[in-house]
C-alpha cells in the first residue's frame, strides 16, 4: 500500500478515531431497513410500528450490557454533549433545595465545562478539582471539596485530549460515601474500555454513538433507577416521560449493534491499540528530539497518543500531515477555529507555548504498523522542517533560551 | 392491488404521516456515503473533513430556501422538540429582565406547552390563548393578552391533530408592532404549506425531517439575524457555538436533500393531497352518520383529515382498522399510551366523551385514491360494527339521550 498525497495510489490515514470513527458496515446494514421500509414510529400503536418498537428495544438492551446496566435505565438522546448538559441541569434542578455545589475537574469537555459555567450565573457553585501532570484527578482534592451543599461530582470517564482515564471506582465511592450523585461523561470510554456502572457506583453516564463506530446523531443518558431527574427536553411521552422526541429509530438501532460489535470484541481490541500505541508513542519520543507524551502513561485510552513537540505550531504541524494524507488533530474537533490552547494541556501544567505545539493520534482497530511507521517518518520530516523555520528553535539551539 | 391483512396478498395502507413519514430513497442515497465513508467530523481542519463541512453548508442552504431564511440563521437540532424548548427557554432566559410573560394557544404541541408549563414553575406567566370551533387562534384575544412585560408569542403554524393551519401573517404583524418575538413551531408545516418567515414576521421557527420524508433525530432552530438567545446545549463551537455535539452529517445531508425535494414538489403535492383529503372528508361525511369533521374545512395542512365519530371509542377504531392493515391514528404518537383525550379535542369545544373517538388520516404524496376507496369502506364497515355493541348507541337511536 502507498500512503501520502504526493503518490500516485493515495491512501489515507484516519488517526483522528476520538473526533469521530467510521460507522461500521454492520451497522449500516442493520440501520437501513429502518429508514424506508420500517419507517413508522415506534410509539404508534398499530402492528407496523411493532417492528420498529421491538428493534429500539433491543437496542436498548445492548446498549445498557456494555455497562452492566439495566434496560430501562437507557435514555436515548441525540449525543453526548445533549446528555451532559441533561445530566447536569437536571440533577441542579432537582437537588437545588439541598444544595447548590457541584464538583468537576478542570479537564472535562466542553459540554460539561460550560454547562458548569451556565449554572454558576444561575446561582450554583462549581469546584473544579485539578488534576496532576498526567491528567489523573486528585482524589484528595476532590474529597475536601465536599461540602454539605454539594449535589453532584461529574467527572470524565477518559480525557478526549490526552485519554488519560480516571479511578471511576474510588471517585463513585467517596461520592456514595457522602451520598453524592456521580456522573461521568463515558463519550471517549464507552465501548473502548470495561465500564460497569454497579462496580463504579455511576449514577448517571453519557455516551454517543458515533465515538465507537456507531452512528452520528445518537446517544444516550445512563440514568441509575431510583434518580428521579427532570427532561431537558420537554414534551411528548418518549423514553417514559423523560426525553420528549420522536424516537430516531434508525439511529437507536445502530447504537445497539454498535454496541454489541464493540462488547464483543472489547479485550482483543484494547489488547491491539494498546501495543499500536505504546509503539507509536515509543517511536515518537525516542525519535523525535524535543518533543513530550501527554497524559498517563498507563492509564489511557488504548487508542489515544498525544504529544507536545517544542518550538512547532500544531496547526501547521496538522496542515503538513494533511498533506500527506494524515488525519489528525491538536485536540477537540469541537474547538477547531479557536486559537486559545487547549484548557486540558494548560491544566496539566504546560506553558502556553508549548501547549499551542500538541499533536492528538487517536487509532481504531483498523490501524495498521505500516500506517504508523509511515505516520512516524512524516513527523520526524515535517517537525525537523518546522523547527528549521523557527527562530526560537535557533536560539535554543545556541542556548539562547 | 388487494389491501388488507385478510387478504392473501396484504398491501398496508399508511395514513399516518403526521407521525411521521417514509424517508425518500433520494433522501437515503444522498445520505449513504456519509456513514461508512465521508466519516469525518466536519469541524476537524484536513481536507478529508471538507466533503462533510461543504455537504453540511449545501443541506444548510436548502433548509434555508424553503423559508425565505439565510443559510446562517438555520441551526440543526436532533429535531422538533429540541427546536420548541430552545427558542422557548433561550427566549424566556434572554429577555426575563424585560419581562416574564409568554403568550400560547391551547391547542400547542406538548414539546411546547411542557416548555411552557415548566416555565411557569420558574416563575413565568403564561397565557393560553383558546381558539375556535375549527382551532383557529382568536387573533383579538391574543392582541388583548399582551402586556408590557410579554416576551414571546409562540403559536404552532399548523396543528398536529387537527391539521387547522393559523394566520401566521397576522399573528407575525400583532408581535412586530408590539415588538415581541415570534416563534413558531412549523414541524407540521414546513414543507407542506408555504411559509416565509420575512413575510410572516416569524423571528424562530421549529422544523423537523422526518416529517416531510427526511431522516429522523434531525430538525432545526431558523434564528432570525439579530436574535442573540444563548443555547440549550452547552459546549462545543459548533453551531456558530450556539448548539453544541458533533454535526451529524448524514442527517443534515438528508434533511437538506428532503427540504429541496418539498420545495421543488410543493405546489402540485399541495394540489394533490387537497383533492384526495377532500374526497376522503366528504365520503366519510356523507357515507358515516353521527360524523364529524376536526379542524377548520379550508385553512387546513393539505394532507389532514380528522372525524370524531359518536359512540366510539378511539381505540377500537384503530385497531380494527389496523386488522385490515390501515395504519391511522387518534391523534399525536407523541401521547399514544395516554387514556386522556386529546387537548386539541377539548379546545374545540368537544364533550370529553366525543373526544374519546378521533380518528386521524394524514395522507402523502403516494396515497392513491384506491386506498382511500378502501380505507373509507372499512370505516363504514367498522364504526357500525362498534356501534352496533354500544349500549349508548343503541340509546340515542331510541331517543334516549
Amino acid at each position: 500500500m502507498v500512503f501520502g498525497k504526493s503518490e500516485e495510489k493515495q491512501e489515507m490515514i484516519y488517526l483522528d478515531n476520538a473526533a469521530t470513527t467510521k460507522m461500521s458496515e454492520e451497522v449500516f446494514t442493520a440501520m437501513k431497513p429502518f429508514f424506508c421500509e420500517q419507517y413508522a414510529n415506534p410509539s404508534a400503536i398499530y402492528s407496523f410500528a411493532g417492528g420498529s418498537a421491538k428493534a429500539v428495544d433491543e437496542a436498548r438492551k445492548k446498549t445498557a450490557a456494555l455497562i452492566g446496566a439495566r434496560l430501562e435505565e437507557i435514555y436515548f438522546t441525540a449525543g453526548g454533549s445533549e446528555s451532559d448538559n441533561w445530566a447536569i441541569r437536571a440533577v441542579a434542578e432537582l437537588y437545588n433545595t439541598k444544595g447548590k455545589h457541584i464538583i468537576t475537574s478542570t479537564i472535562e469537555h466542553h459540554a460539561v465545562l460550560h454547562t458548569c459555567q451556565y449554572l454558576e450565573k444561575h446561582g450554583f457553585e462549581v469546584t473544579y478539582v485539578n488534576v496532576d501532570a498526567h491528567g489523573k484527578i486528585k482524589l484528595d482534592e476532590l474529597e475536601s471539596a465536599i461540602r454539605p451543599d454539594t449535589i453532584l461530582i461529574t467527572i470524565m470517564a477518559a480525557n478526549n485530549e490526552i485519554g488519560t482515564v480516571q479511578p471511576l471506582q474510588e471517585i463513585g465511592a467517596i461520592a456514595k460515601k457522602n451520598k453524592i450523585l456521580f456522573h461521568t461523561d463515558a463519550v471517549q470510554a464507552y465501548g473502548h474500555i470495561p465500564l460497569n456502572v454497579e462496580e463504579m457506583g455511576i449514577d448517571l453516564l453519557s455516551a454517543s454513538g458515533h465515538k465507537f463506530h456507531g452512528p452520528k446523531g445518537i446517544g444516550f443518558l445512563y440514568i441509575r433507577r431510583g434518580v428521579r431527574i427532570g427532561s431537558l427536553i420537554h414534551g411528548g411521552a418518549q423514553e417514559r416521560s423523560r426525553r420528549a422526541g420522536t424516537l430516531n429509530t434508525p439511529g437507536i438501532v445502530g447504537i445497539g449493534v454498535a454496541a454489541d460489535l464493540a462488547s464483543k470484541s472489547l479485550d482483543e481490541r484494547m489488547k491491539k491499540e494498546i501495543e499500536l500505541r505504546d509503539y507509536l508513542i515509543n517511536r515518537v519520543l525516542k525519535e523525535v528530539p524535543y518533543c513530550r507524551l501527554n497524559g498517563h502513561p498507563i492509564d489511557r485510552l488504548p487508542n489515544n497518543a498525544n504529544f507536545c513537540f517544542e518550538f512547532i505550531e500544531g496547526e501547521s504541524l496538522l496542515i503538513l500531515l494533511d498533506q500527506q494524507g494524515i488525519c489528525a488533530s491538536s485536540g477537540s474537533a469541537c474547538t477547531s477555529g479557536s486559537l486559545d490552547p487547549s484548557h486540558v494541556l494548560l491544566a496539566i501544567g504546560l506553558p502556553h507555548e508549548i501547549a499551542h505545539g500538541s499533536l492528538r493520534l487517536t487509532l481504531s482497530e483498523e490501524t495498521t504498523k505500516e500506517e504508523i511507521d509511515f505516520t512516524v517518518e512524516e513527523i520526524k520530516k515535517i517537525v525537523e522542517r518546522l523547527r528549521a523555520m523557527s527562530p526560537l528553535y535557533e536560539d535554543s539551539r545556541k542556548g539562547f533560551v
